[in-house]
């Protein structure tokens, strides 16, 4: 069996998006030891000039369920961002999982050529989907993922490496 | 063309360590410009209990020799850990690269179910090749590319996530 753009892609989003869900609880956990409302902790980034916690995650399901869909061809769903609370992120990224694992390997399997055109800070940017994928997206998954880790780990939550990795 | 292992590993890597030197270069001026000697830039962390920006770079390079070596099926060339300035760093991930790119397509394309067995915290793990890279080598790479990103933007260094992502 060799590789293929959806075992690329599906199944590293959807164990990217299960560990950040458990990252997230260990984060609510210590949150609520401590007496950190939720909304401070949604609110909490490592430097005032980068994004908190909360568009942390919407980053990362958005690379996941965006991601899915441009490599399969169709137009992504759209998520409002009006999540306000730990309870309806997590809902979020079960939508994503959702969202994600609705598509069959046969849509995204072949896309390695498939003319991908996203806007990048304004600026239309075209990728092949192999491009996208590795350079665009696997990126900025793990680097959203790392954020949400590093402000929660900075901020005190019992975390280890081993939470970010999950279970292979 | 379709994806392969050599595709998903070492041009990623290249990319990678390429963007952590240019990451590290605006740490290396933000140091300057406020007087911070080599030294505390290298041993900055986000949290104590955290490894300091020296080692974060050593990891990242680290996940691109050995994981590159794994798939080809070779034992990983060893680096001795004892860089203490930053030119040192920029040497030795010169050196990764200079390495990985030694590696020919074919000795990686293929290495999808290629047994790889190595030591995570002091326990045998044993990995297919394609689940090594997907899931152990390209996360961490990334989470540690992104905490280096991380402890230098925190620290005040010009960094913004372009810097992270590269050129497309």
């Amino acid at each position: 069996m060799s590789l293929s753009m959806y075992q690329a892609s599906v199944p590293v989003f959807v164990r990217a998006l299960n560990n950040l869900t458990h990252v997230l609880k260990k984060g609510e956990e210590y949150a609520k030891a401590k007496g950190v409302t939720p909304e401070v902790l949604l609110q909490t980034r490592l430097i005032p000039d980068m994004l908190p916690l909360l568009k942390q995650v919407q980053v990362v399901t958005d690379m996941a369920k965006n991601g899915t869909a441009r490599l399969a061809g169709v137009t992504p769903m759209v998520f409002e961002d009006n999540e306000t609370t730990l309870d309806e992120l997590y809902a979020r990224i079960e939508r994503a999982l959702d969202y994600i694992k609705g598509f069959e390997a046969s849509q995204i399997d072949g896309s390695e050529a498939r003319s991908v055109t996203i806007k990048i800070r304004g600026n239309e940017t075209q990728f092949d989907g192999q491009t996208y994928l590795l350079y665009f997206i696997l990126p900025n998954l793990f680097f959203h993922c790392t954020t949400t880790y590093n402000i929660l780990r900075e901020a005190g939550a019992e975390l280890g490496k081993a939470d970010f990795m999950g279970k292979p």
